[in-house]
């Protein structure tokens, strides 16, 4: 068991040495104290002093060099620039790119390819010891040995188990306001279904995470893509006009560390969202799946926190904190508890019941939040170092995103640049991308691409990257 | 291990007698051969004569009398009559009891109640301690712990298996045919989803599954019900009227061990109306999830087995047989399988990764049809077991349904009977039974219910029976 104190100190130090390089007190280059004098200093341990110069080293801001100490290799200001934001769509549009998605995510499980379209979590800092303990304990333990049905609403345990972590996003529910699903996709597919007839029109981010745009499509719903900032979210502005220009019958929003733009809408303008569409009674379907993987010191709030009329359809799962292959995720569907229900006996009867009791005992038993710091600190420090790796290999003018949380990249290349030829030419590499095409159903994105930062910082990852910078090169 | 050759000798002896009953040879009140004759007339040992009296006497053909031997005490003969066919309805119809099937099937997992209602395999005969170990093997053997994400197609050992059970239905198919879902409604769900826009319209047996039908209303489509015959399904000659008449596109049906008439669809029948869908292009998505489950000596063909053109999507599960909790199915989708990838990968990314291969690793393992034969005994015994009871307690005139295989009873009551009313006075008894209506979408079956025999026989069965006969003679 790590000491929670010390963990404390040494990242304090870590943090203002950071500062420090930010705002160019220590410019690239610049030698660092020696590990003694810095331990003097901030009246540390050698070994915190040590500690703190790892956890840089690790983020590719500063590097050792032989017999000669430690010295400042990079700044968050020479990030790239970030992605533009998008013009609104000239018209509301119905398009299919469901092929090459289903090219790009036919296979998760290949370990042959260097994959940076998929959005997992690295499997190897999941706790999947503990979870198999879990497992097995609920294995003996449940009525039925799991082999029942589950209730239609989901595991009693694990849905007072939701309740108590939506405490961390402002939640005031109970376990009564929860239904679990077979992952979030499932939890969207339901709010979506409940929420929305065929032909009528849906909001959102653009770009917009692909499932949400398919999901869209097979309800034969019409989508108005709303230009999104890449750090804050979408424009509440255009927003306002849209809602008078259109009938838009739900709104369906990443709002936490966006997939694939990885901004985060700050808890002001979710609650200037959140009383908006109350006003006009239009439901918002709140995708939270990556709200826990803050990068910062404090999760996000959520618009469901904000939400008084029951109109915000809250929707999350375990797939990208806990267990991806456990399929268990969740929704808080506020007033329309009884449709979902209603829906969920009718698609799947219920969900699988011992992913939902193994998880339930894993969270009352496991050291999630303790498991979940370690898992955002590498996060955070994998995607520092992919974003140096893209500065360094790809060509000059390549803008970036800066999520401040989550598992993705948003790479805006080269208006020349069609990353449906680059996901095709890496392929020959066994290199796996997400073309930008995917994340909207207009005619655009093709100059951009989503790169996943999930996968753990390695010679073999630096190489990927660097041909894909060799291939975007020779695209110009 | 049993032995194979008593198991067979014992149920011949047992066949014969029952043959005798059944024309009238021995009636009801007959005595029978003491176990010692039965044992010299046959040439058996006593202790199989014995075993052949204790199965007809399970069944509830035979009956003990203290200290003077086994006497007749039902023939099949003595069987309520059918319910009848259902007159083709006069339009299409569009309606809606959702909140009924919501109330009915709300909690599966609910012990106190007597569930009638529950389409589910008696726990106590699925081969837990085997799948428990399947599940701890697979949970180590298996790449990252089935934490990954399985890939979308599903496991390919269970496809593998999967693929070698089709044989036994007339199929030759391979595991890369194969689709895995989280269950049998969800491949369903899937199916129809490929196969139709909202608008259009869809055939369906009457009384047909209510989730069927639920589907079918939350997709926006259209419902035709084909009259059909309790004993042998839909009368293909109305069909070939209605495809006339109506812009069908797609059949969804259960032609082996229908829900909730319990009919099972003649080969010859079965062959006949995939050509006929097959000169006019329309899919047949064809739910089997029943049809392991034959009282009779082989497992009936499906429509799977005459499909020629990839226009049959056939769907089912390991829920009735195996476990439930599990939620594992499959669809062999024919022409349709790229559709219904992408559709998968939209609504639920992959199924959960541990319960496929657990089920895999048994089915290789486990000796499942060992299991099945078992199951398929026991349920067949239970079957005749309701029956003569409903017979016994409910009025004179109410038909019955003589299903050859599955879980469910099809009763037809006195037309002033509402099974509404009968649902919401038998909950106040703690019973659980699925009213008519839910069956339909048309105005009708309210004098009808359906009945699962899944449970096993017992005193407290018998009085759950007993009351409800008692509350329909109290509604007449």
């Amino acid at each position: 068991m790590r000491n929670e104190k010390t963990d404390h100190l040494y990242l304090q130090v870590a943090h203002q040495i950071e500062d420090m390089i930010e705002q160019d007190v220590l410019r690239i280059g610049d030698k660092l104290p020696s590990v003694r004098i810095l331990s003097e200093e901030k009246g540390i341990s050698m070994s915190t002093a040590f500690q703190a110069y790892y956890h840089l080293e690790n983020k590719g801001l500063i590097e050792p060099r032989p017999k000669s100490g430690y010295y400042v290799r990079f700044t968050p200001k020479s990030f790239p620039e970030l992605p533009s934001c998008c013009e609104p769509p000239k018209k509301v549009k119905h398009a299919s790119v469901g092929e090459i998605i289903t090219e790009v995510f036919r296979d998760f499980s290949t370990q042959s390819q260097l994959n940076f379209a998929v959005a997992v979590p690295p499997i190897e800092l999941l706790p999947a010891a503990r979870l198999n303990k879990s497992l097995v304990q609920v294995m003996r333990d449940t009525e039925g040995n799991g082999l029942n049905y589950e209730s239609v609403q989901g595991n009693v345990n694990l849905r007072t188990q939701i309740a108590r972590m939506s405490l961390l996003w402002g939640g005031t529910i109970t376990g009564d306001d929860v239904v679990t699903t077979t992952g979030c996709m499932d939890a969207l597919t339901l709010c979506l279904s409940a929420v929305t007839k065929p032909g009528d029109t849906i909001a959102v981010e653009s770009p917009s995470y692909h499932g949400i745009l398919q999901l869209a499509e097979s309800f034969s719903l019409k989508v108005l893509e709303l230009p999104t900032n890449p750090v804050y979210g979408i424009e509440l502005d255009y927003l306002k006009k849209a809602l008078k220009q259109h009938k838009i019958k739900a709104l369906v929003l990443i709002p936490n560390f966006n997939n694939p733009l990885g901004g985060c809408m700050p808890d002001q303008n979710k609650e200037e969202l959140v009383k908006l569409l109350e006003k006009e009674n239009i439901p918002l379907i709140e995708d939270d799946i990556y709200g826990e993987m803050h990068f910062g010191k404090s999760r996000p709030r959520t618009c469901k926190a904000y939400d008084e009329s029951g109109l915000v359809l809250y929707c999350s799962s375990f797939s990208k904190s806990l267990a991806p292959g456990y399929r268990v995720g969740w929704t808080i569907p506020g007033k329309f508890k009884n449709q979902i229900l209603q829906l969920k006996l009718n698609h799947t009867i219920s969900s699988a019941t011992l992913p939902q009791a193994a998880i339930a005992h894993f969270l009352e038993h496991g050291r999630y939040e303790h498991h979940l710091r370690n898992l955002r600190k590498t996060l955070h420090t994998q995607c520092l170092r992919y974003v140096q790796a893209i500065k360094q290999y790809f060509p000059e003018g390549t803008r970036v995103s800066r999520p401040q949380g989550g598992f993705v990249l948003w790479l805006e290349l080269d208006k020349n640049v069609n990353t449906l030829d680059l996901f095709q030419q890496a392929l020959k590499y066994n290199i796996n991308i997400s073309p930008g095409r995917i994340y909207t159903l207009q005619d655009r994105y093709y100059n951009c691409m989503r790169l996943t930062f999930a996968q753990p910082w390695s010679e073999k990852v630096e190489k990927g990257i660097r041909k894909l910078g060799e291939l975007v090169k020779g695209m110009k």
